[in-house]
């Protein structure tokens, strides 16, 4: 590795950096001379992680990242108590409560099922959603439109159908602004799939 | 801002991320979940960023960053002790190691003149360059080539000259590999104006 050039204290500063996703060696360099520059900067950031780290937990009824509990979203008794909408990350919880359209609650699954990297039920929050089942009408399955996606989404269906609950999923199609040309085959079949009458 | 919908130190924690360069709240936002799903990562990034801050320093002689004072280029007595390399920022010393070509000291500005954002030359190491010239030959200018690297140079090179030091440039011209029809015409007239025989 070229940055063993550096000083020790800045090569740890550097690979550990390069350890964040989407943040090769060369980008580590770049943000470690910038944090070395601005000590402000770096302080607040070494704080913020720390505090993070020790505040931050997952939600025990929905396991939202939160930092009390049960969190805002469990605890709001506005929202709709009948419906839920499972989600792989809490960053989907962010995107769907953006579109303020769903008014029911959430459950992070915190990843899909993936047999290959050794991803099953347990290492998912299968079993806290299991509990949590009564007075639950519909649940909305919005996990992102992959493989395992689509798997778990199968998967969950076949659990919770059995209990007479209502489970849906979310329409797969064109995004909005997007062009018939520049979309992938399995897009445009799902959206044809999934036409409905004018 | 829509991360204000996050609890609290996770927003703290993506508004310091966003601060680092190239880094924007998308990417923060990602960045922050990962570091709460990979507590061992943020532990250790948090720690690095505070003993790289509290470890590195600028070195008195070359104003490089280092761990010790001097830092080892400038304690290392094999190297040219009568040329000096003068460069912007660190990473452009180790750039400029990693080449082996330049055995010689370095210098670093940590920064260049630029009046609009007021950086004039007390905002830079220039005055510590001064008083490091006893036994200077060569003065090799290896700023980047901006508008503002080449004021820069051209100002260093008006105080050296006198002094009797040889002032010289890196040369500015096609970079290796690099393709005629997609080099700007700047960089071809440098590389023109250049030339040298076969």
């Amino acid at each position: 590795m070229d940055f063993l050039q550096y000083p020790q204290p800045m090569a740890d500063l550097i690979s550990s950096l390069a350890r964040l996703p989407g943040i090769g060696p060369k980008t580590a360099g770049r943000l470690a001379f910038y944090l070395l520059q601005q000590p402000q900067v770096s302080e607040d950031l070494a704080k913020a992680i720390v505090v993070a780290n020790r505040d931050i937990m997952k939600c025990s009824i929905c396991s939202n990242f939160t930092d009390r509990d049960p969190c805002a979203l469990c605890q709001n008794t506005q929202r709709d108590q009948t419906s839920l909408c499972i989600v792989e990350h809490p960053r989907d919880v962010v995107s769907l409560e953006k579109t303020r359209e769903f008014k029911g609650l959430y459950h992070v699954l915190h990843g899909v099922l993936s047999p290959m990297d050794g991803i099953g039920p347990e290492q998912l929050t299968v079993n806290q959603l299991l509990k949590r089942l009564d007075g639950i009408k519909e649940v909305v399955m919005a996990l992102n439109p992959t493989v395992e996606g689509e798997a778990t989404s199968l998967y969950l269906a076949r659990l919770l159908k059995p209990l007479g609950i209502k489970v849906t999923r979310i329409a797969h199609g064109l995004p909005v602004g997007g062009d018939l040309e520049y979309a992938d085959e399995v897009t445009i079949a799902r959206a044809l799939e999934g036409r409905r009458q004018l």
